[in-house]
């Protein structure tokens, strides 16, 4: 470990949490340099919805790069982007009955919501940008302002500005819809809220502590949206791509945003890519006006091309995303039953899930206890206090069960209620039967 | 072509000069689906300073992927990521004698660039970044602020602040050192300048028009940032990684920045990847102070890492670069001096040139002449008014010549002095010698 | 007239209300060039509280002229400045417990408000600052992010940053106490809303639409402020200087401000005029960091004088303004009952008062027929809905009468409702009791 | 004393230079309370140009306020801001051909400065604002960003953006034209100043030092504009109103910018007062968007009407401040060539003059050591290195020469050349002939 101490900087994060020399992966597992083997239900936060190096994907990858497919190309028009073009417009966008144009950013979320929020702005002539409390989109400048964390926002040593903050859905209590205030906000001319390009909201705020907004809510902001003529951007960067049981996670609430962006899982393998999904009628870009060296990915069009075609030519993997995710949910409404101190709860959507240890000192501790299990498993939240479940969603059902074994396990110990602990049982228990 | 047409925003930039589909790339050369073959002098506008699809580099990816080495893994401790920070350490830092800690940041560059200037602004405590004219630094606010394109700066649809304008080397005219200027307004509290957190400068300003500071201007800044205590930040993503005839573009200068960022053809591979190299004083990053998902691309540590040992383990490589840079100056210098419209001037540092044609309407007749002679070349510039010359570092004399007589052509059939074009002479020409 | 359109701007507002030339004015009444005498119900939007031209004021005033007494002096210690700030010390601050500190800061409500956000800024080290719902706090840049008002923010022309905006009292609907969100945005890291120097509030937001905030929402606020660390400023440039019964509204609340701004009816006699109080722990000012040339008006520290001793030398006054407050609340309670729409309320607190007419246009029409009566009368509010009551507190009850009866009659005729209209009452009948 | 030291802020500035307690002024002299004279060559830095309580517009003052004119009216018209509409455009806008509308705007100069500067924005439709090195503008935010004092701006606490500052005329030395640098930068897409709504400029700098722009500079500065359609602010608050020799400080340059600022002196008798003035074409405001209470000070109005009847009626005022102007030149120049540490210099134009004593510290000594003497004058430039003629205009000619032998005497006292000093003289020696 001596050449990162020495030279890597301290701002390294996760591996802090998971202090290992990590070598080699392969589906729900990461191994280390000595071997050991540990199920993964971080999943690069949310960007290996489809494990570690598919192996369809592997070889898609391989044979490009033996070939001598274009790495780099810019943003030229390439093979392989014009087959992922065909692929995301074939077994996404016409199914859906979705016309999106499609922009390729630099290769980060952060970058797609950059290029979303100055599209919103520019086609607007607007400046206001309505954003959540406890939104997460990402750390540069722009981005950083429509974060909500107070720890990423500190260091910008600027002025965050072209933001308004309202409250997410359930922020106020339970019985209060916070769209109408939002409402209220932009019917008022002296609210103080300037009229918004754009709302920008996560239906499923991750790095916020997995908050799930109803769907009902859902559709009220986008009837808020189309009746201020407001654009409705939702960042889909982590909870897209399948992640909550359909490939965007606003489909359930049957809304069109005006704007998306995708990245994380769209490259299907880890590769970093991101786009912008927007209305024809938006695209009123010039050319490069937004441009960056790396906006053209092309290892992740090959993989990403290959992961549409396998996983979403039909709805059967979104089902078991579905059907998995209601497993998960039943598991952990059980555990926060029986075990923590009464007051967990739990949380999100579709695979997509957290338990809400309120302390976050509470919920480190148990995530630690999973480590030593050889579960990687992370929190989130503005006290770090919600235990995530991001586990791969091929996850088998095996796997699933044994990772949330341990979770319970950890739970139990932390909780100090050891004498309530089930009896052993084998990690690789093959006789439970998950089925739903 | 129709997919692109239908589906893909108009945002795009470089599709347009150059309206093939390619497909496939080796060494100096891209080639189209129909088999056509193109010599890049743009090289992914500086990113593939080995050439596309190096074999080495090749070799040792395939590898790593084929044996399920981690693609993703965050920025948790990888195997691939230690072998790069080593090799760093041992090709790059101490035979320079220089101490730089390394931050992954998001794997663009102006994602790099906005995590140099959050540090900056945090261990300073203040705000302002002096930044210079035609200075270029990517298109997320933060890095956007500091960006002189009006083009880009145009789509930001909110205010741009937290930085200073001053005039680069040679932009008030030849008598004029513009660090006096820039001493000056540093010295003086009512200026307007607020004391800065950072001076921001490329030593070649790339997109601004291959515009090479002296080195003693860079001498003298570093001087001046000394002075009043502020950081000295180079952006090397573009003159960087051997562009100019050193691995960093300043060492000729003997200055130390205290930041540096690095991206474009640090992968070696055309990869996105971004470092930040700063002092170890400067170090006080919280943890996850500034993250993103993919701050850690271990294929492009695979490929980083075989990039430094094979070209950088001794001077020999950049020993070359310089040869050629050589040979390119005084092909341009005659050039110039033979044809053009009498004003054309000759620009840039080691194999980082251009050919300032004064106006883009000229320079893009002589780009377009030239693609139709199958060279691919850009401009750059505020006006697009130089043509670019960046060409894979690793392009064998030949293939430079060659490149060098299309565009030399191009200039001569542009401004349409046919009558002084030289014999015709085949593009593989043997027998020139261009030793220096 | 013809002098006005030609050379004066359409900037103009009040003179657009009320198209006549005024010359003299004495109490509650302006007269014009030709003679006519109108009630005003307006006296300078609060600035006349003790009326026009008050006779004490006035002897005193024009003595200290004749004896040649310093007019301009920068801010150079006078004789008047002494003896006023002996007087509001003597007068206010020692009755009341309160130790503050007092800055002259530009003769400008607008200009307090700038030394007041940049003072808390300073001392606590942080940017950001809570603002209300429909709050009002003037033009210039730094009070204009602070003010709700989209016609005032429209023209900024550049980002209003530095600002959060949260519900004022009673936005939410009744059952919800926005003390409660504000608190929890500021206990959670995650809510986006950064923790602020301070909560910026008026008690009465005048401009707002006279929404007066219940006083156990303004000790929860104070509350929250204490918790939080963060300071308290009270705008009482409109609500201050008696005009809700106390000198300083806050009074009846039982809270401490850490910083108050007074403007307005400071002076007594319409001068410009402005000060900021502030606890002595926040006197972090250095000299001269926030100057001006007229931030001591000796003119306006003659009348404040005289003012303070002749109004606020005991509790008489305000018991008075207490009592005609009643008087206003129970004749307009009595309107709204009887005509209107039925949906017209009564807003306020003391003399300061307003019926919201909910609909601006409605509102409009019956101030344009109070003013074919002779009554000046103004309207506020995010659509102008409501009708305002500001007469000056020196009015007798005859007077007040009188107005009001202008109004009742003014609203019912535009109500149509003349049926209904109560028998015809001379203006100045002086059987009618309005003791309550 | 005690009353200042117990209750009024840290923030007071003038009252540490000169700590005594003032109570009458008349003409170009200053009482304290014991009955000490002072002879003023601050006149409220520039707001006294008619001198203290000047004897015709004290009977005009006195008498409007006998009568009951108008004191405060918010905007509404008056006889009295009629008449003074009258006598601007009689006195002074028709003798110098200008057509310009008139905006009430708070009243101070900074509120002034805020109003033109978002007029500019509005009309352009653009953001950015060119200000210049060692430009003073103002303390409110808006005008804050524009102002270049350090000591100033750093207690902003939030960023002040929308401007681009360039060096003033002289501050890139005597060779160099520093309007050609505005020229390119405006004239390069990709220089980072942004296409700005206007140029905002003071034409003798006083804040930053009595820097006089040459006539030649002030032309090529409006022919900038012409050429890239930018809007031309001159700030005249404290140059303006006759100070330099002319009514407007700009006529000699033979320039007509398209928005003037004036306060200070506009008035004539040192009450609060600005306003801005600008081509009717640019008159796009809509009724209130810029408003405040004290906008119409109808006092000022008084007295403003009656100093423009008095000495602007022809050019026999000017001519006499033109005369008086070179005078001090011519004594300034001979004092700088006697005595001071041979660096000394004169600067400044017309009544608005200074010595660039180069030292703040030996400035500082002169001007104490001229109160010692009862002389009051003060300091400016960005080290207070700048001892600043600003005496009235209406000063006799034994005055000014008093006052201006007090600052000799103290210059050779402080720089220790008693050796050197000239045989007493009388400060009262009515032979000495100043006619130039």
């Amino acid at each position: 470990m001596k050449i990162f101490e020495e030279i890597e900087s301290e701002v390294q994060s996760y591996a802090r949490s998971f202090p290992r020399i990590f070598n080699k992966a392969q589906g729900c597992y990461l191994f280390d340099e000595e071997g050991n083997k540990y199920l993964d239900f971080l999943a690069g936060a949310g960007t290996l919805n489809y494990g570690h190096n598919h192996p369809v994907l592997k070889k898609a990858l391989v044979e490009y790069i033996m070939d001598d497919g274009i790495t780099h190309g810019l943003d030229l028009h390439t093979k392989a982007k014009g087959e992922f073009l065909e692929s995301f417009k074939h077994n996404i966008l016409e199914p859906r009955d979705l016309e999106y144009v499609m922009q390729f950013t630099g290769p980060t979320g952060t970058n797609a919501i950059e290029a979303a929020m100055k599209l919103a702005r520019n086609v607007t002539g607007r400046e206001n940008i309505i954003t959540f409390t406890n939104g997460f989109h990402g750390c540069s400048l722009g981005a950083l302002a429509a974060t909500g964390n107070a720890h990423h926002r500190g260091v910008a040593g600027t002025s965050l500005g072209g933001i308004s903050r309202v409250p997410f859905d359930g922020y106020l209590g339970d019985g209060i819809e916070t769209t109408e205030y939002l409402d209220k906000v932009l019917s008022d001319s002296s609210s103080g809220i300037d009229h918004p390009a754009a709302v920008l909201v996560e239906t499923v705020q991750g790095e916020g502590g997995i908050n799930a907004a109803s769907l009902d809510w859902l559709k009220n902001l986008e009837a808020v949206c189309r009746k201020h003529d407001v654009l409705l951007i939702v960042d889909d960067i982590q909870a897209g791509c399948g992640r909550t049981g359909t490939f965007f996670s606003f489909e359930p609430a049957g809304i069109k945003p005006d704007i998306v962006t995708l990245s994380k899982s769209i490259s299907g393998y880890g590769l970093p890519f991101a786009i912008v999904l927007f209305k024809p009628e938006l695209d009123q870009w010039k050319p490069g006006e937004h441009n960056g060296t790396f906006r053209g990915n092309n290892l992740a069009f090959v993989t990403a091309k290959h992961a549409l075609d396998t996983f979403w030519k039909d709805d059967s993997f979104a089902k078991e995303v579905r059907r998995k995710g209601q497993y998960i949910e039943d598991r952990l409404n059980t555990i926060v039953a029986e075990v923590g101190e009464g007051n967990f709860t739990v949380r999100g959507r579709g695979m997509m899930r957290g338990i809400n240890c309120v302390s976050g000192e509470l919920a480190s501790k148990i995530t630690k206890a999973c480590f030593k299990q050889n579960l990687i498993i992370e929190t989130s939240g503005a006290d770090d206090q919600v235990v995530k479940f991001l586990c791969p969603l091929i996850i088998s059902d095996e796997e699933l069960k044994q990772g949330i074994d341990i979770v319970e396990r950890a739970i139990r110990e932390v909780c100090a209620k050891t004498d309530e602990m089930p009896e052993e049982r084998s990690y690789f228990d093959e006789n439970y039967d998950i089925a739903v």
